[in-house]
């Protein structure tokens, strides 16, 4: 390792590891979630155990981003309902004293905040291992394993290191919005590559379809595994062999992961870790870049309110994609797509057209010349109203020249949408919203909604760059 | 057959038909220029034969439309060049009272005009069947045995129709300029199926690939035919296994001589074979349609002289091919590309463009997120003046948005016609010409040379329609 390197890693973890007041002041913290929740459980006639998970368990979590994760581990005697309803009104007395909010992520659990900390108090089922009967069954055994390794190889500071490296380059995270990478699925890595660095080295040469197994549960036999998973990333979860610990990792977030550290490793830079912090161009400014950057961008603004953030974002990709699909089958190229949400109301999907405006005509193939196809598709286009030009012959078929119907991408996408886009692939809980609140700007139509929300500002402005902040 | 359609063949038969008068009158001239050639060869001391070939010969000419084609049949012994300089000579002398003009096909002939009617004077070597040594020793065979097979079977009148139907529809003639069906052909095709109408059914179920086989020299191995020629149809040449006499027919006049022989079973009229006569529009009417069409035309013109015009229709098609490429490579895209010659000076290549204006940018597909050559495409576009937005990262590749050289379609000609041409496909011949006289018109910049040439605008006129004239 380079001296240099060696300095930016020192830099890194000066601001990423928790000074022991801040552990002690945390770990504290998640004793007394546990005591309180405990003390509460007396009155509940049940055996049920209670543990500290997460980073905090394990000691890996980033200086200042804490999030406390405490399970009750419930007995598999009680039904899920039950399970759900005694969690949450035991967590919900344990926290009395603090703001809290239900959640209901695959399963329920209690987010509360204390002393600026996010803490999370979730139910769970006490298991024997592989017999899961909750999404969050797992997640007890996945502490019990990271923290036994961690107990012979100090490892926490190259965690530390990569979630920061992750979060700075943008792939951090597994939920929907961002399909990255989790903190567990950073602690195998590590635990597997042994350090940061050597996870970088590792991933900067990983394949599309690259599979680790740490324990070696599928005995070499990766194609198996790979076939099992189909993803971009598999990474066998130590725990559960019938589980990737990288399902959420999309082709898109691996391929900036595998870029950031060829990349990293070839100019090495605090920036990967620490980038610059961002700031939404004026108005002015981003009209001007607007009309300078040689493509149209097209917005779509619609009001809706999904709780789960999760599945507010599955919904807003799903239908960024359906959206995607109308205007390239009606040839209106697609440079970039994205979505933006401020996850109360306000949704934007956004797409980089190569122009919003296309050709009054465009051509189509028929049949082969000697097809029994032919005669019909004659019959179709012969003086048609949509027919601008022939049919004629080119090479072994019919062509003819149609009319398009759409040669301006709002009055397709106001046409297209004007059911919500139910039938065209939009997600189900957006298309009432889009039937009755969508609204269709074009380049600088969408500024003054740009002037009213800072943070769609800075979306829209790194949307406009259309590459990761990393890469320059 | 429907009376329906035996009326239209009568109809048809009064007008192609000669009368007995007018076969005696181009029989007897025929017999003149035999018997004119016949005595300038007695000056020769070579052994040679005269014969009369060709329509005439077999007496299957279109009335008004007779060609008079004399062979002389020198011995084998006699060189190339002297065939073509004794040929020529004696043919001059031969018809020294009328006018002439020397022509070089495959090679020389002499073309003159005898009381309206053309006539060519071919020399050729009398060869054993087979034993081929210039482009012009297969002629007499041709005419043999044609003339043998007529004489059993009175089926010259059916060859009339189909030669007619056709000129009608637009396929009939195998030189470059049209790619179609040569008289011979027809004359094969009414031996085979042993009428018109039968020709006419067999037509309308070809497919791509047929082998007509007469003289059944393959013995049914028709896949060693359909190898060997590489056409879209083959009639194997009944006085010569090698040679394909349908090699000349293109699979554009192949799929409308099948659509033209579907529709007119389907709904015979006599429009087939004697169409309406075409007008230009006048030069208003003209920019009114353009303006309406809903695509832009693109006219190349430019000034050159290719004496024969096989030669010339096969430059200009190449060239067609050359800058079409150009188009469709620069995203330009192409309905319809045709070219049209005065075959004195005037050249055009004209292109139906779904537009003539097109983005500012254009998706790149990059490699894929795994491949070593993503290291150097990002280190190509990131930050580049080429790139508009991007790179990122879609599905498992990475993409770029680039700036377009050119956005409309007479500044890329312009330049990338600069120099001919030669490095871009367009034909050796042209190059020069283009070098020094192209002229790149859109839309209505034609109109000052569409006025300036009925023929040019005749041919402007069924362009924009786009599609054969009998399909309506």
């Amino acid at each position: 390792m380079e001296a240099k390197i060696g300095e930016i890693y020192g830099q890194v973890l000066q601001k990423v590891a928790p000074s022991p007041t801040e552990k002690e002041k945390i770990q504290s913290l998640a004793e007394e979630v546990k005591n309180r929740v405990s003390s509460e459980l007396g009155a509940v006639m049940l055996d049920v155990r209670v543990m500290v998970g997460g980073s905090v368990a394990k000691d890996t979590w980033l200086d200042g981003e804490a999030d406390v994760d405490v399970f009750m581990l419930f007995p598999t005697s009680l039904s899920k309902e039950k399970l759900g309803e005694i969690g949450l009104r035991v967590a919900k007395r344990a926290l009395r004293d603090f703001s809290q909010k239900e959640r209901y992520a695959e399963h329920p659990y209690l987010e509360a905040e204390m002393n600026g900390i996010k803490v999370n108090v979730v139910p769970c089922y006490r298991v024997e291992q592989g017999k899961w009967l909750s999404a969050a069954d797992r997640s007890p055994f996945h502490t019990v394993y990271v923290k036994e390794r961690l107990q012979t190889a100090d490892l926490r500071d190259e965690i530390r290191l990569l979630k920061k490296f992750m979060k700075g380059v943008g792939v951090y995270g597994a939920e929907v919005r961002v399909g990255g990478f989790s903190g567990y699925l950073c602690e195998l890595l590590v635990l597997n590559y042994q350090s940061f660095h050597h996870t970088l080295e590792a991933a900067s040469e990983w394949k599309i379809g690259t599979v680790i197994d740490i324990e070696n549960l599928y005995q070499g036999r990766f194609d198996e595994a790979r076939r099992l998973f189909d993803a971009p990333l598999t990474v066998v979860d130590p725990v559960d062999a019938n589980r990737n610990v990288a399902a959420a990792v999309s082709s898109k977030r691996l391929g900036e992961f595998i870029m950031a550290c060829k990349i990293f490793l070839e100019r090495p830079s605090i920036s990967f870790f620490i980038p610059e912090v961002d700031a939404p161009l004026s108005p002015s400014l981003f009209k001007g870049k607007l009309s300078q950057v040689g493509y149209d961008v097209l917005f779509l603004v619609f009001d809706c309110n999904v709780a789960v953030p999760d599945v507010l974002w599955g919904q807003l990709y799903k239908s960024l994609k359906a959206v995607k699909k109308i205007l390239v089958q009606n040839d209106f190229n697609v440079l970039e797509a994205s979505a933006w949400s401020d996850e109360k109301r306000r949704n934007v999907l956004v797409f980089a057209l190569e122009s919003s405006l296309i050709s009054a005509s465009n051509r189509h193939l028929g049949p082969p010349i000697d097809s029994k196809e032919a005669v019909d598709f004659l019959a179709k286009h012969v003086g048609a109203d949509s027919t601008v030009i022939g049919p004629w012959v080119e090479g072994n078929r019919w062509i003819v020249g149609l009319k398009r119907k759409y040669t301006d991408v709002a009055s397709l996408l106001k046409d297209g949408l004007s059911d919500g886009g139910k039938d065209v692939g939009v997600a189900k809980k957006l298309v009432e919203a889009i039937k009755d609140s969508l609204q269709v700007f074009v380049n600088e139509e969408i500024i003054p909604f740009y002037s009213s929300d800072r943070d769609y500002a800075l979306f829209i402005s790194n949307f406009i760059r259309g590459k990761p902040k990393w890469l320059t």
